[in-house]
């Protein structure tokens, strides 16, 4: 055994070589540790939805054809990455064994979930997937996974719902980025933060991150009044505005009503073209963070060139230290978020159609 | 007439409604100025490279077709925005009116560039094209172009030649936007900062601007042994080495061997994939600006988020306020930089196979 692993995994990958773990075709999945790995035992997968999708549709809908698939893959590929949408998801289990240089910090029977994506993780299922029907995302199974030295896991909290707990884990690194943008603002009297897209989980877990950073105001953008009012019950920006982010002229006049332009713009809805109102929405100096996968780098920047605007644009990155225990804190000080989010889940209360006092 | 215009030229888009003048199908190209607008008498056209492919490979490479395209093109959009790819050039001409609250700084007789993109400028094409062969981008031409109160321009200076300068401006925003990021990093000692394709136009001033800005080290990767020569000889960086930058561990591991890994990474390169690279290639705290157009914003997110790493991804701007006057200021007080961005053009002295000390 190699004494010194790799703590991003390349110790791991069987081919080709010399790739990352994500790139790789195929990763070592030995139970035995390097010295900076931990291994979980894993009690469910949770499929990425457009791998998912794909495998249904790829399939008939037979749950059969799907459980061989993924039994297929995990098998050659010593991962859980659909071969066609290059996506995996994430996973809970409990912690069984922790290398003696692991950084990560956790203890044997923790209960975890992943924070970095299947497509990287060594995996191995033991029990056939004999528990799983193939008719949804959510695949109990046994098995074990490998974390590496650099992979990050959240320690999974007593007090909340597993389900919920992962909703918003898999948004965390948004109101991360976004507090540390609003603290690294620079004005005594803190940014405005216009959130686009703030009635949904990353979008009003980064409302109340703005205004806990120190925000002065923060305004939420939706795309229609429902949403409008829903995010207005939930009392978790100063201000909500109705607008298409794909409008540049729309999205900017709606933010500049609210009291923009913003300092701080963050972009949290998945549909393509919000890159221009985005830039236009927002004050010379100040900052778009973009964290849907919809964004187009070249329209972002040439975007800001063809607008002659002096705005900092950042690559919504999903790890920042600390991220997973501040959004699992936002969402328990936040009742406003938790019961947005609950309703995505659709876990809200029977009958709760307005917030409880 | 409207009295206020908008900075951004809204009041110029004829269809469709509500677009800015980028997306616009077609602009009002009236000689008559907005308040804040500036009149440029053209005198070249430099059309986008992948433009003139296009319309090349569209008309057969017939110069009496290419001409008669464009012509159509800019009298039906009011504006040169090749249909197909999007893309536009920028144009060399000479002031020729400015309005009152015009916010530019330009004065009558000016010889400028525009900085911001033919797609969202309003133009008219006064002569036919008559001069032109329809065999070159460069397309000489009489006519009048608009800029508004937030276009940019540059005054051509008279020390270099046009081709040079125009050469120059054309990346300004890369060696601003990393002068920038090295004079906010904070350390006392200044940062390492790697430039992935440095001995490139906007590769090497970025080196240079890192420099200057006070960068404790600057590496300049670059994908062969010749190119390394080349920047070498130039001393435009404190290390050279070679690394396919496509290459994660490759990258990674140059970087390391000249004193990284790097604070600041700086990514010049027009090739896909070179974004896990860049992030393996970056200190912790560190931060990443990606200046190439085949930049993919989900490959640099879920890159980041899979290698766990905490760096801050710049979306390269175009536009930074003082960019043409800092990149041409390189120009001159590099002689390393100018002479390599001159073999670019063709136009180092002849038999200088290296550089006169």
């Amino acid at each position: 055994m190699v004494l010194h692993g790799s703590p991003v995994g390349l110790h791991r990958v069987l081919a080709p070589a010399g790739v990352l773990p994500q790139a790789a075709e195929r990763l070592d999945t030995r139970a035995d540790l390097w010295p900076d790995e931990t291994r979980v035992r894993v009690q469910r997968l949770n499929l990425d939805a457009a791998s998912f999708r794909q495998l249904e549709h790829d399939h008939d809908h037979d749950g059969d054809r799907i459980r061989a698939a993924v039994l297929d893959i995990v098998a050659r590929r010593g991962k859980m990455q659909n071969p066609v949408t290059g996506s995996g998801g994430m996973l809970v289990g409990r912690v069984e064994a922790v290398g003696p240089q692991s950084p990560l910090g956790l203890r044997v029977g923790d209960r975890v979930a992943t924070l970095v994506s299947l497509t990287l993780t060594p995996l191995v299922i033991e029990d056939g997937l004999a528990r799983w029907d193939g008719r949804s995302e959510q695949v109990p199974t046994d098995g074990y996974a490998v974390l590496f030295g650099r992979s990050g896991a959240a320690v999974l909290p007593d007090d909340l719902p597993v389900a919920l707990s992962l909703a918003v884990l898999d948004v965390c690194g948004a109101p991360a980025l976004t507090a540390r943008v609003v603290e690294q603002h620079g004005s005594a009297e803190g940014p405005v933060v216009a959130v686009v897209g703030g009635a949904g989980k990353s979008g009003s877990l980064s409302l109340a991150a703005a205004k806990v950073a120190g925000a002065r105001r923060t305004i939420g953008v939706v795309p229609h009044q429902a949403e409008a009012d829903l995010l207005a019950a939930a009392g978790v920006a100063d201000a909500v505005v109705v607008a298409d982010a794909r409008d540049p002229v729309a999205l900017c006049e709606a933010v500049a009503t609210a009291g923009g332009p913003a300092d701080v713009t963050v972009v949290c809805v998945d549909v393509p073209g919000c890159e221009g109102g985005a830039i236009l929405a927002t004050a010379g100096g100040g900052t778009v963070v973009f964290f849907s996968m919809a964004t187009s780098f070249p329209a972002a920047a040439l975007g800001a060139e063809g607008l002659a605007a002096d705005v900092t644009m950042l690559v919504g990155n999903g790890f920042v230290p600390g991220h997973a225990d501040l959004a699992l804190g936002l969402l328990r000080g936040h009742p406003g978020v938790r019961w947005l989010i609950e309703r995505r889940l659709g876990s809200a209360a029977p009958g709760a159609a307005t917030m409880a006092p």
